[in-house]
């Protein structure tokens, strides 16, 4: 059975929703699920959501949160060791669980992850993967977010987590890995990427060169790497434009009786859509290359998405993503030891987390 | 009257419908047209389109044509001087047209612009301008593609570039503009954008702070400055995004005879949304700095596109934007001098184009 460990705190309707989706995925995916938070903030969560702790369903007390609105959530991190974000990646750091779930602020979790579970030997940054489902096949972006500031070496690894990922979430045999940039001659590009193509090319993923922000909605590739700060306008911009989209598609609809009704028959589609393109879905984002699973879900996740998340983690655990990672670049998925075998460098990775 | 150089050998549907469009600019809006291009090629497309050279529709020989797959687009215009991009950019600088249309590769004309018009003084680099039609009022993205790698104080003059072109092309009188970063707050973003910031903030400009990819879909900011990589990867992103949607609509609509009629019901409403977000709608792109009018059309441009395009460049040129940019940015709008004050410095600039 896979553990879980679940920050209760983090998250906008945090703890209710959180352990409400803790209990379902405890009770009817049979996931052992620790849930970390202040003690009595999550026992009655649990009586609200009419559970109790039990054999699956573990409290772990955790007595200070991390805020949503935490200014520097890195720095906030290292000095709340009793945090339930931070406590939660303890858990995982010392073989308690093998995955955390946090729907708390991002680069909380982010810096709980690195910092509690350390990097596996061999990554020089973790960074965050998301799979966006577009096209007839979902395409992997990393690193949507973590890095703001990357080296080109930092670039050619973000390539080979991504592939590891892909493979074994995704089941692609070889994932087809693309460099985003301006144009797809191999010389286009900024310093960095420029400087990144000859690296990610003798990474031994299937490197096929420079892709274009188009081909992040097509289906020409299944990985596409850029640093942090690009990913993140990436995976916003998408949000808000579909967004936009479906308010012009509301007033397109609303415009008279007719097209009213002509409304009503395609709703349904049109919110299966929405659901599809929704950060709630494709925004449980992936921390790779620490050690452990670290699944880190939009801020307004529900019973349903931490429900969905908790199911992800426990799936990624057993196909053995970190142990895939750690043989791909070379070091070992856990060894017992402390958080990471250079505190200077993991620190100097939180800190560039946005 | 306005006069308008039009490079009629640049585009996928050159020189027919290039043609084709100026003649209807000429013809029906009373702007005077110099069409640059193989005489003999713009004689024959001339008459295809049942017109003739007159006094608002003259044809200036250029021997030479950029391709439009050009692998270094900048340095094909710097060795072709007699190509028709470099030879439009050269009447503008002569004073014989006050603006130039292309819709030939992007590169092509940029250099053509920074090398044959010169920068406006005060300019350290132009940028490429693009109006993004989204929510209530449109969004003006600045560097859209031109400088791939930038310093920090060229992201400042950016941002005067996009408050002016804001100021005279959509008459919004103090535009905010908005710095595109990770997160909202002042101190979110890479060393870059952090650099950036408070120059922004010093420029005199309505700066209104940190802005995310999704507020390019909003409302929220009026211009949005960025360097060209990531406003490379955003144009591109929302051209993908929104094919990518339209077919998965189409496929929606496509499921049962219900819904089928339903379509057809919405679709005079949908081509309407899409066409107003097609690329060759807002891909009447505007390179900013240099001393002249420079639009850079879509390569699919056809006669209605080519058209529009020259409309808008007497539109602008009227609005007096060079003259403006020249006032904000200390220089002068002409001199009639030579290209440039730094021969050195606009080279740095079309090298530094995608």
């Amino acid at each position: 059975v896979v553990r879980v460990a679940v920050d209760a705190m983090g998250g906008d309707h945090a703890p209710d929703e959180i352990v409400a989706g803790a209990v379902r995925a405890s009770r009817d995916l049979g996931i052992h699920v620790l849930l970390v938070g202040r003690s009595d903030e999550v026992h009655r969560a649990l009586q609200t959501a009419g559970a109790q702790p039990g054999a699956g369903l573990e409290v772990i007390d955790a007595p200070s949160v991390i805020a949503m609105d935490e200014r520097d959530p890195a720095r906030a991190v290292r000095s709340n060791p009793d945090s339930s974000v931070a406590v939660a990646a303890r858990l995982v750091r010392d073989g308690l669980a093998e995955a955390m779930v946090s729907a708390g602020a991002t680069g909380a979790a982010m810096a709980a992850g690195v910092l509690g579970m350390g990097r596996v030997r061999g990554v020089p940054r973790p960074a965050i993967t998301v799979v966006l489902p577009f096209g007839d096949s979902p395409t992997v972006l990393v690193d949507a977010g973590a890095n703001v500031d990357v080296r080109p070496e930092h670039l050619a690894s973000f390539g080979v987590l991504g592939s590891v990922f892909a493979q074994v979430t995704l089941g692609i045999e070889d994932p087809r890995v693309g460099l985003l940039s301006v144009g797809e001659e191999d010389d286009k590009g900024s310093e960095l990427s420029k400087a990144a193509f000859p690296l990610l090319g003798a990474t031994g993923v299937r490197f096929v060169g420079n892709v274009e922000g188009r081909d992040i909605a097509s289906d020409r590739v299944d990985v596409v790497v850029t640093d942090g700060f690009t990913g993140n306008v990436v995976l916003k911009l998408l949000e808000g434009f579909a967004k936009f989209l479906m308010v012009e598609l509301l007033k397109i609809f609303d415009a008279t009786d007719e097209t009213r009704k002509a409304g009503e028959v395609v709703l349904p589609g049109l919110l299966d859509l929405r659901a599809r393109l929704s950060p709630e879905t494709y925004g449980g984002a992936h921390l790779l290359g620490v050690r452990g699973v670290c699944i880190i879900c939009h801020g307004s996740s529900d019973a349903q998405a931490t429900c969905a998340a908790i199911e992800i983690a426990a799936r990624t655990v057993s196909a053995g993503l970190v142990t895939r990672v750690a043989e791909r670049l070379g070091g070992r998925a856990r060894d017992g030891g402390s958080a990471g075998p250079s505190g200077e460098n993991t620190a100097d990775t939180a800190e560039g987390m946005a």
